[in-house]
């Protein structure tokens, strides 16, 4: 993984302008829409299974986030992924608080197992709710004998290649350190802020991201930059803080630095690690 | 259309502060209660068919917006647009994506044929959708071929006259530029800024005002106001930007210039083009 | 009540750092999450009957908001309230726009007689709509007939405990001057700003607080903490809008005044009156 892949990653978003259909939650929807449209991308969301077949075909990829998933917008999320699958789009899951609930966690293994899921984008504790089919979960965040330290991180490299492997694509684990993995290769990406965590829906942006970077070039170099994107832009929205800056300015700041990103800042920052 | 009616119509917002319902989407929702209130007038949202027609039979208008429609929400629409027409409230109709699902489509063509619709704002594919039954649309936004520029500002004139008799209404068609018509008259807007296309929502708010407008004092002049006044809103808020604000700060200045936005800057301003 | 139990109210939410349950509405959901982590606690959001049994299971109180019931979150909101009361998690209730709407009024009611509800806030007409089976609203916003002032504070006081009585609670009724009482004690919070009103969900993002408080230390100091933490955030947010500010600005100051609330600020800045 060169730095210049990166760069790559970013202009070919900003070149082709993919439209992502998302299935989302409806608590961070708003800013997955303006993340995407930050990025250079295209947001449409549908979540009526009469309606999203024709919306996906239109769209390069897809976004199932299950934050606040519902018995119909379960049949959307069937419905949208087997024409994506159909026509190749890549699919990117996010499984919120999958292991917080039987339905979630049931969902989500669901969703992985009966469709061509291109990346899973999540937490350590909801990636092993899936992986093990059962964790203990804080709810929508990692509980905290999940998290990733550089004391675990070769362990945490082989668990998420195994998780690749089985899933059959690839995955990226956010939390303090992120890791992305394909059933072969692991990296570490030590980009971002905690602060991250005190905003709702970096993840759920982050899911949306990795699908416009994926549906401009499918590859595991695409999701790095994907994820690298956010580490960095809450990095910059970090620094930018001062006075009686709080969270909330925050996230107006960092949806100011994806949508300012370049990609030569992008190779200036990033401090990516292959770990396997 | 003279400019001190702009003036007036926005004073008559202020002053009578109408209770605005809207169906509308989850995606953009939080943004339009918020504009609602930056105008001066008050937001409620209802969708369950049960709950709308009291909430419909208290306000004094209502917004129908198709983004996230789902079964429940289309007898919802059915009903309180059943209501309001009754009760002779003004209701405007955004065709979020008509044209880029059937679904979609055929329900923004059946709320039209069915309910006495004040005024339609889309842009220009979603209105080609519902005049000419079939459009090519890239999802939410503009299709490249359907733009309004200079060149083809008459024959938009016409179509939006055209539009607006079949569909005894007014219509906003808005872009980078706006048209504003009823059956007989036609005026082109031209502020505005192209990054109110890089957030989302600026039309679903623009329908929200519309309605609020509308409530006030039912007129062309109305419509031409609220258009205005999302536009120049757009120009204030780009002119704030500096540093490292981007896509986020710019929604942040957008509705704050809304709030903020007086009959006296709307008359500098405003660059009203009669063309029809 | 003295100021230090607001100190070490807050400390606790901090301290504690309770996972909120909200079954809310789709429109200024985003900032009750946001505001749920900007004071400390973690916030979930669930509304499928299926999921909020074990949603409800892992967390530390329930809210429950109204402001966009539909038939399956109403089912969810009982089913969710049922686990909730099991597990003695206090349940704060929204009533949004009772008295708006029969199925409004009714759900409300039928709520607080069924669960035991630990605080209802609302403003004085839903509240009123709630004590009185029936009341003139203005949908989500006070009637202006309802409004507490220095002149009716006594006779406020009066009805704020026996609603509170009745109801076997709490109550916290918002406006202008906020009454909080339990059946025998109320207090009159002179904190806030008249622009609270100018923007969606101050409200709604005050219930959740609510519900943080009481999870951490369930006594009325905890919900005149929560009160007081909202209003005073509202008066710091204010003191802080210059120039081009309006009411989009004054939003992100307000959560970023959450998440930066102290203890000894809200020491120094409550104006708090026993008043019964």
């Amino acid at each position: 993984m060169e730095a210049f892949a990166l760069k790559h990653a970013l202009e070919a978003v900003r070149d082709t302008q993919p439209l992502v259909h998302s299935i989302t939650n409806y608590v961070t929807v708003n800013d997955c829409a303006n993340v995407l449209l930050a990025s250079g991308a295209s947001p449409i969301m549908s979540d009526e299974p009469e309606d999203v077949t024709d919306i996906t075909a239109l769209c390069q990829a897809l976004v199932i986030n299950i934050g606040t998933l519902n018995k119909e917008s379960i049949k959307a999320m069937y419905a949208a992924g087997g024409v994506s699958a159909k026509l190749g789009h890549p699919i990117v899951l996010d499984p919120v608080g999958a292991g917080a609930s039987r339905l979630r966690t049931e969902t989500a293994a669901g969703l992985l197992d009966r469709l061509p899921i291109a990346v899973v984008r999540g937490n350590m504790s909801e990636i092993k709710a899936l992986a093990l089919g059962a964790s203990a979960t804080r709810g929508v965040d990692v509980c905290p004998d999940d998290l990733v330290t550089p004391d675990n991180l070769y362990d945490s490299a082989a668990f998420a290649c195994d998780f690749a492997k089985k899933s059959r694509g690839m995955v990226a684990i956010t939390g303090a350190i992120d890791i992305v993995a394909d059933e072969t290769q692991a990296f570490a990406l030590h980009n971002g802020d905690p602060i991250m965590g005190k905003i709702t829906g970096t993840g759920c942006m982050l899911s949306c991201l990795c699908a416009a970077y994926l549906a401009a070039k499918p590859s595991l170099d695409a999701l790095l930059a994907a994820t690298a994107h956010m580490a960095i832009a809450g990095e910059v929205a970090r620094r930018r803080m001062e006075g009686q800056d709080g969270t909330a300015s925050f996230r107006t700041y960092l949806i100011d630095a994806v949508s300012l990103m370049t990609g030569d800042m992008m190779e200036e920052r990033v401090r990516l690690e292959r770990i396997r």
